[in-house]
């Protein structure tokens, strides 16, 4: 039988290999491990690399909690009872490279559970360049869907329809890059099993194909003003992961790890007021690919 | 008898003057105007300035709008109608200077109307030291004692109390900055023109407070250390608004002029995973003031 523990088992072992692949891939940067405990019970590791070759400042982080679930769960969730533990454990993952040619990625994986009747699994990855390149978008979406449909034919456009809808920032009327796929509360119509193969897909795809994008773009040339554009794209990055993230949110109401929350923060962002890519430029082309619905792995 | 137009008018009369202090004081930059209207009612003016001697980025922002009270404030305020009218101004300044000796400040003041029986002023500023200074910290506070106690001798203590508990970053357990002042649904206890009185004294006595504050630090020396400690601070100046901030959260909720809101944001920030200021440093000494109850009028 799959239990919490050969779950959390396995995020951990994820996370130890998502580490290793990142680390060959830069080829000069080390995660150090910072661990942490709660009091309430469980903790994690959260494996922060700063100032590599590739990536600026990353996190890759697992953790597994558990004790009394919060006020606002049980009532989210209708439990019985005010004396209902949880348990929730995951990887989460947010890498934000130097180079403005090389995308920042997002990727969480997580099962949660109150019992052996309520349960779940969530996870999405997403992909934000500074600037859109076609191709790449293509190769990740499709990358991404090649792991879905493994596992249901539905999975990749019901997910991918999900993540657009999640990683938009309203007030902008923006996407936070070209998406990926979301899932939440994934908990019917195959055994835990399958779901749970499913979920290992996802994690398991999530080193080949960033390290590939990494290896394509790592060593092209750029500008001052192509950082410039970074920082103000990282901008809107940490506006999306202050205003709308749903996992922060949660945290930090939740007095949760603040370092291990903000690690999804840019080492720096830039705010103009006001700006505005010049027209026909490479900056005001991706904007025009800030939008939900296009189908990057049909372009 | 003080009607809506009046308030506005002098607000919009603020704005004017602050920008013209503020532009003497900097010696350099000159504030842009961007008017904007709203389809359902009124508008405003953002004055924004950019790259001064002294303001590396800042805005003095009027509004003035109106239209059907949103949802929200209907249900907030158990308004009998549906078709209850706003009317809403005010003018809210940040200003974040180049030099990290300087500190960044920010005002607001405004007033609020239903009807003839609804309405209230609003308001608040507050200090945000990169490097806490007790004298300036004593001055800051004492400017805003003596302008209170000309209206209430309660204000200054009530309002003080309120910033306290209003600036305040929750998930990093610290006060935004050295506090100030900050009131809401001010609307009794004394005639509506009294209390247009004090946030007149209130929205005056800015330019004189903070153009005293600038010329004393404006040619301070400053390594990159002192930059790259600024970044950081910045970094949780942009927590706190795009966490906490009302102001902010109302606006981006309700589809407000994003720019507008969002000029409070830092031109840089930075975020490096679990910092620690060394200890017995300048900057270690700051974070020790960083919390509430400081009675920094009798420091």
């Amino acid at each position: 039988m799959l239990t919490k523990e050969n779950i959390a088992d396995w995020f951990k072992q994820l996370q130890l290999e998502t580490c290793q692949a990142l680390e060959i891939a830069d080829g000069k940067a080390k995660f150090s491990s910072d661990k942490w405990s709660r009091e309430e019970g469980g903790g994690g590791d959260s494996r922060i690399v700063q100032h590599g070759n590739v990536i600026e400042k990353g996190g890759v982080n697992f953790s597994a909690v558990w004790g009394n679930a919060p006020a606002m769960l049980v009532k989210e969730l209708n439990l019985s009872s005010n004396n209902s533990r949880f348990f929730a454990s995951g990887v989460s993952i947010v890498i934000h490279p130097e180079n403005p040619f090389v995308p920042i990625i997002h990727m969480n994986v997580r099962y949660f559970e109150i019992d052996e009747n309520t349960w779940w699994f969530g996870g999405g990855i997403d992909l934000t360049p500074i600037y859109v390149d076609k191709e790449e978008a293509h190769f990740f979406h499709n990358q991404l869907k090649i792991a879905c449909d493994k596992h249901d034919p539905n999975f990749y456009s019901d997910f991918k329809k999900w993540a657009d809808d999640y990683f938009f920032i309203k007030h902008r009327n923006e996407t936070r890059g070209i998406g990926g796929i979301f899932f939440d509360k994934l908990n019917s119509g195959k055994t835990k099993e399958k779901l749970f193969a499913f979920v290992k897909e996802i994690g398991n795809s999530f080193a080949p194909t960033y390290t590939q994008i990494i290896g394509k773009k790592r060593n092209l040339a750029f500008t001052a003003e192509n950082k410039q554009w970074q920082f103000l794209r990282r901008g809107r990055y940490a506006e999306f992961n202050l205003v709308y993230d749903r996992g922060t949110k949660f945290g930090l109401e939740t007095n949760g790890r603040v370092e291990s929350i903000l690690m999804s923060l840019p080492p720096q962002a830039n705010w103009i007021y006001n700006h505005l890519p010049i027209r026909n430029s490479l900056e005001n082309q991706t904007v025009t690919f800030l939008r939900k619905g296009i189908q990057w792995s049909d372009v």
